[in-house]
């Protein structure tokens, strides 16, 4: 797939719980204009003020690169979304209940839309270009804030009509229930960076600077925060043996501000896993070389795969994709999504 | 595809634990000499030993159906299962290591072999006739003395090499762990019929004639036996929610010996699986209509397949199966798997 400069720009939006990444990305995958903006936030209307803010954005990028056009645009949001329907089904950050993105973007910006999850899209890209694109059966999970989840199976991207790939709520044992109450709670309220820290904080009555500082007082001897940093490796190792019970996941690709701990995160992660682990096929456990920037380039694949018609289905990341995108703006690892 | 009867004939074995499974399999789907006999068990050499029993058999209905050649055979067995490359790769019970089964067995029986693994061969004839074909992302759960299961995504068979479906070792919280441990088990130590009647046995020092006496008691007011059946059905729940949380799982089919209990399994089950589930979407949980003969209509399908050029991957159980076998003798409930 070789296309004019013209022809293949596309406009690319990542809209997040806090920021809005915004680019126009030519043919050549660069990203051109780039920008971050908050995300408005408007109860009664989370959904279309969110699309009016990228109607705007779209313009100011016309306006600064008149002579490339856009033909399509790529927007990837979080939560449920089904992007076969062009439906967001639902999030629980911005507020929105099966809102129409396509069609509301298609009225808004004049060209073909397509929409889609922003970790699935992201995924993709990694799962394209970075350690796992040897393997079919692979999860990649963004590990930040909360826990999200691109699930691929056979090489295909698996959906499920947006509802898989939801590993930030899948149980995991509760290192806080009370004895002997086998409680359990969600993969998220443990293992994520932000659980990290708000547990600590919550235990110590001491404020941290986020899951790294708790993993530097770990390290220099602290035994409550060397708890909490292993409850959190604990649930992840849990989460990780139900893939590979459920759907023989062979490869884990850890993103998001977690990864950042590179070693200290891999390497016990490898052990806990290996200890529960059997007969099973050992997952291989990596650092995700999704920069912060994967999201937009997601976004964009997805928008270029519209103006592609060999692609049969447009709006599903998979691993059959086009031509790939320059990813040198994604090569950064350990992002902070 | 419309075969002439001697065209269309298989042999279909379905080796398990304990029986062997075999019948010549006509084309109209009609089971013909179907027999069950004891697994030989052979420390030594296990897949070889079985392999010459199957070989026994099948010159025992070649001699009592001399007319009807069988031009294929369907292999299908329990463990870890790769049928891409015909190999056995593992069986606890049955004791063999990447055993090359299409190869032995081919050479023993003179037609071409599709090898398979015996719960998603059956699995496949369940999804293809049964409650759940209208679904695209199914878990199939055979729970009986220990617990089984296929997993279709997006309409296709998850096999990952062999190595999905091993709901049966997927960690749940463990009901006897020490106070305050937070300790994990695996679901087939709690939720499956066999753990059902040893973990009352075993605390109350009685014996029980399987979980359908635990239910029988629990029925009538013992507390320990109510305690039991409802750890198995919490440990059932929390896996099928890891399913949904993972790959958006839409319907649950459970069949072998414990979904012979009906509503007194299903009803708290759902119930559970309900309360622990927040904004996914709720599976439906049905009842399997797989009859103990689903496994060698699981394994006739798959020899048949091969028989029919226009099927790409004659090993694999999919959506996508040819003209259907006669399903009257699958069409039975309950199936003591």
């Amino acid at each position: 797939m070789v296309l004019g400069a013209a022809e293949a720009a596309v406009l690319a939006f990542d809209v997040g719980g806090t920021d809005i990444k915004a680019g126009l990305v030519d043919a050549a995958g660069q990203v051109l204009g780039m920008r971050r903006v908050p995300t408005p936030l408007d109860a009664a209307r989370p959904a279309e003020a969110i699309l009016d803010r990228l109607a705007e954005l779209a313009g100011e990028l016309a306006a600064e690169f008149p002579d490339i056009p856009a033909r399509a645009a790529g927007v990837i949001v979080p939560g449920i979304v089904d992007s076969i329907a062009g439906i967001g089904i639902y999030s629980a950050n911005l507020g929105w209940r099966n809102f129409p993105f396509t069609a509301e973007a298609e009225k808004r910006f004049g060209v073909p839309v397509a929409f889609n999850h922003d970790v699935r899209s992201a995924a993709a890209v990694e799962h394209q270009f970075g350690g796992s694109k040897d393997f079919d059966d692979v999860v990649v999970m963004v590990v930040g804030t909360g826990i999200a989840a691109a699930v691929f199976s056979g090489g295909e991207a698996v959906t499920a009509g947006g509802f898989a790939g939801e590993l930030g709520h899948a149980l995991v044992p509760d290192p806080d229930a009370g004895q002997g109450s086998n409680g359990a709670t969600i993969l998220e309220a443990v293992g994520s960076a932000g659980a990290i820290a708000k547990r600590y904080s919550a235990k110590s009555g001491t404020a941290v600077d986020g899951a790294r500082d708790v993993l530097a007082r770990a390290t220099s001897g602290d035994e409550l925060a060397a708890r909490i940093w292993a409850d959190a490796v604990d649930a992840l190792a849990f989460t990780i043996c139900q893939c590979v019970n459920i759907i023989g996941t062979e490869a884990v690709v850890i993103g998001g501000g977690l990864a950042e701990a590179g070693d200290d995160l891999l390497e016990p992660l490898r052990a806990r896993v290996n200890g529960i682990l059997d007969f099973q096929r050992r997952p291989l456990i990596m650092q995700a070389q999704l920069g912060q920037d994967a999201g937009l380039l997601g976004a964009a694949l997805n928008a270029r795969r519209l103006l592609s018609p060999a692609q049969p289905t447009p709006a599903q990341p998979n691993s059959a994709q086009p031509k790939p995108l320059n990813t040198a703006t994604a090569g950064s690892r350990g992002g902070a999504r």
